[in-house]
């Protein structure tokens, strides 16, 4: 259940609504628009009348949600979530470039490639410190060593850090160094994680799981915003299919879907989602086309020493040119009249 | 195997060679290109030796081709296939849009949808006379009458025609009327029709199927080539997996994939790939970014009333606004230095 | 709508039941069970009123279906179809055994098959002479001269033959030699195919599209049975998924699924199904246990040197150990109390 | 790597070989079976030459494993893999019974659940007490309420306990309660917890990923051998595919194909694998005729009164039937020469 509050409803009145909600045994997620306030009645019992909250001061309206999640829904959020970070804005806006290798490997590596990537105008540096290999025999990561490096490249940079975690114990230690928490698809639905990521204060970047429904990505994000933390951004990663020519199928059509049901800014990782390298350059385009609000890039500064992911990793050169064409893009979106835009993104369904 | 001839190889060196590789119980596909001649052995024996071949006048190199397909592939044939039509230029070039009604249903329906998707820039006019259903009892189309109405529309309209065949007894009467003819995704592999379309001198677009794999698709334009029709234009129109919220998967990833091994022009078929009409135009330009020749667009005067796919026809205004886009996104591709469209298209595998 | 004639309706009244549905625009479909007769009302205008059939003599009672296939579902006839072949019966009994080869390549080969299949108790000879092919360089069937080889099989082992049809014009000729004619997965939803093959009085064999919906499948069994041809064989032979073990995923879930829904006969081919010769024996029992009607398996006399689908060919040895395993396991299954068996097929949903 | 010792090889010299291996810097997995002991080398550098070990004492052969799994695969260990637990043997023998209902709810719901599924000859208790929920406003589980109910129904019956663990951080309790540890299959690739059931010495019941290839499936199996924990019970309970008439995909091809490369027991669980009620009978006895050790089932007092999972419970009149026909089946079994169902399983590749 939702409860719109009108415009210019007192903190007074807020507060007696969420306590109403409170008092009938559910729990109130309060979120202030900038011109409204909107109440999440989550775990709600019977006894909650939709005609007893709609009497109290300062309530317009009140409604049932008919799908399964709420705080990520746009019938409960209007707006655009929008993630301020070291100056750029995660949704809503020009679209944010993540860069990075796929692991940390050393010292050298991840200062090179910070310094390259930023050279070229990315906004945050990825870099993964604890790995979850298929094989219990491949490297898994420098872990803290990890960490420590990225903060190094960081201090130096200036780039703030995405970093996976992979265990709900290991948040806190993360959270130390990492700017961005990343849920890797694999973990999509590991929920103690997702609910560890939710209570602590940082943006969580959640990739989708390689056969996610749209509702149970949705539904991983819901837990993770139903522990308070809003700061969720999405990331479409490639999902399996019977395709064979690439690693995953990368479903950009997810995209303008999420855009309609949810106000939380979405990401595209052409890298994983595809698995070869000739295919990001053409695929970044595709997905900042269809409405994406950023991208996310492997890059190594010679790939064919990568530690993993190699075959899907851009060199400097090939990343030098992919944001010269991301420069044009962007540089052509901001001519069209916004109109059309807009229109796009939130017209009724 | 093919053999590729020396710039400025001789009439009569070409034909020499020619006669060779059928004197040795195989075919010759002789295919000029702008420079340079390639010649493809089809179905050769082990007494079509290339040493021999090598030694003939004329002869720059001779190389087996590993992959399963010929004549479709850049390796055979290193320049973009271009199908002019009407005036305009499949494959190569700018974007081409094909418009119109999934079924044709009345002289005025057909005549009316020309007349908006002229006016509104389209190239092509397309629509359904035979109607492939997955029910017995729904509308079959009105098969011979609705070619009649197509050749009246493009009377008026001077558009020419894309129409679909089910069946290779169909194909003299339907090419009789159609300037392209379509093999829709459900007969992809029906190797009869395709062998029969491979026998008319007419451009064929070939829908891929709904499970095809990359080397499935290509085989079967193959089959077409292989009849000897050059005039090949591939088509995506959506894949089947777990998604729930697309009728089809889009992918776009198969368009530059496609680029990269083959010469034949791609299309996307955005109305059938999503089956959901608010994400017709995010995916247009989605396709157009990641490479595509081209658009086919379901529209229809008034949706809702539309005898077939009523929930992915664009109405009048919403084509509008979508060829709006595309043209503002055309103008901005041209502004982009061309050295990064052809490295994207052209760079080695 | 379907209406259900009571027990010792006279002729009569049958068809004054028919011809009434007949006046008002609709074709009525008479399905004579032992007990009771069901007319089939199949593109009823809304002029067909039930109240009015309902007081018509003889009737008694009329429902709508609301599933979009009518003559090929439970609702429409609750009895198994039984199609009696040669003194073997499809469907409703012990399972039937379809063997043989791939394609038919030489008379020796066939003739030695079919020997060797009849020895081990199979029930019809298998043999492709219209082989439908990924390229259209790989050998494409012995056609005519295939045919005439089944026959003379046909003529020395007394075993009847299951061929493939792979186009509308082809069906009659076809139709003069085979038993059964078999629609493959390819052409599943090839309408014209699948209407000329309705108008024909042979058992028809639909093996399921390799993406095909349950309800897809049974769309194009009706397609078959509305055109006046009631002896549909359907056969499951692996879907396309992500998994690469197997060639398709054998989905043995479809078989009881398909009988609480539809009345016609379902056999499995394990063969195609997992493309693997060594899961042949497993996966074949699996399919009896399920439920399935029977097998089709290819066998060869020598798989190592079959012209195509060496790999998943059981050879004579493999093929007399499935035989004696399928033995065994129909005496268990006679063992068994019969009502288990009843109820787990006829029990409602 | 891995090391064959010779028949009758002494302790002294298994010991040295081990010794040998770790000498050079990489560790051994010693394996005794009843006639040889076989030492898988993990984690090998260059610098362990085949040609040395060869030359040790009591070696007989040393051979490299080209599949990236070791010690799951039957080129590591030929037997099968049998668990014993409270009398029964879970693999090589027998199918197990495990039976229960998907989430504990209240003690009676529990006891009452155990003393019908004892008394209808299931072996082992299955019950969720922690839950993984697609929402995070679903029954999470009574969590430690939860085992110590199944505490008590194993004390009252007898019946051993399987329930799932989520979390690596909470292996210790549910271990004190379980006697086999479940990983449920969205947590296949959690591999902090794989690796925390890894150093437990209790069975672990890994179910297959809804997107798990089959060495994906295995190299997690692998994550808990090489930690040290060797009774790992594979589960296949469906895949995520296109089908629409089943929530998942039970895919009984894998039982006889991990049969043939590891020599782990594996389960199915027809319950989740089809999530319709009217299917588990059927695909449980498909699933035992293709070789599986064993079922998972779940079973409610009163399905239409369960917390969760309702749809896909059987009620005990309903599992009764069905452990009726398991009997009928099991019996006949035993009657079958077993040379053919030795032959089935252990036939080289």
């Amino acid at each position: 259940m939702v409860i719109v509050m009108k415009r210019g409803a007192t903190e007074e009145e807020i507060t007696r609504v969420a306590r109403f909600v409170e008092e009938h045994g559910a729990r109130a997620h309060i979120s202030r628009g900038e011109v409204q306030t909107i109440i999440g009645v989550i775990g709600y019992r019977h006894s909650v009348q939709q005609e007893h909250l709609r009497a109290l001061s300062g309530v317009e309206d009140v409604f049932r949600i008919s799908k399964p999640y709420k705080l990520v829904s746009r019938e409960f959020k209007r707006d655009d979530t929008v993630i301020p970070l070291n100056g750029v804005q995660i949704g809503g806006g020009a679209p944010v470039i993540i860069a990075g290798p796929c692991s940390v490997e050393s010292e050298q590596q991840i200062l090179e490639t910070a310094r390259l990537v930023k050279e070229q105008g990315a906004h945050l540096l990825r870099g993964g410190a604890y790995k979850p290999r298929t094989s219990p025999y491949s490297f898994q990561g420098l872990r803290e060593e990890g960490l420590k490096l990225l903060r190094k490249a960081r201090e130096e940079t200036g780039l703030y850090i995405v970093t996976e975690v992979l265990e709900a114990m290991h948040v806190p230690l993360v959270a130390e160094y990492a700017d961005v928490l990343q849920i890797g698809a694999r973990n999509m639905q590991n929920y103690e994680l997702l609910k560890a990521v939710g209570r602590v204060n940082k943006p969580v970047l959640l990739k989708r799981g390689m056969s996610a429904r749209l509702s149970e990505f949705l539904m991983s994000a819901e837990y993770i915003m139903s522990e308070g933390n809003d700061q969720v951004i999405l990331c479409e990663r490639g999902i399996r299919t019977f395709v064979e020519y690439t690693r995953n199928t990368l479903d950009l059509n997810v995209v303008p879907t999420i855009k309609r049901i949810s106000h939380l800014p979405i990401l595209v990782d052409p890298s994983h989602g595809t698995g070869r390298r000739e295919l990001i350059e053409p695929m970044s385009l595709g997905a900042l086309a269809v409405g994406a609000d950023g991208l996310m890039i492997e890059v190594h500064p010679r790939p064919e020493q990568a530690w993993s992911d190699a075959e899907q990793s851009l060199n400097p050169e090939e990343f030098r040119r992919l944001m010269q064409r991301i420069r044009h893009f962007i540089q052509c979106q901001r001519q069209e009249q916004p109109v059309f835009q807009e229109a796009a993104l939130h017209e009724p369904t």
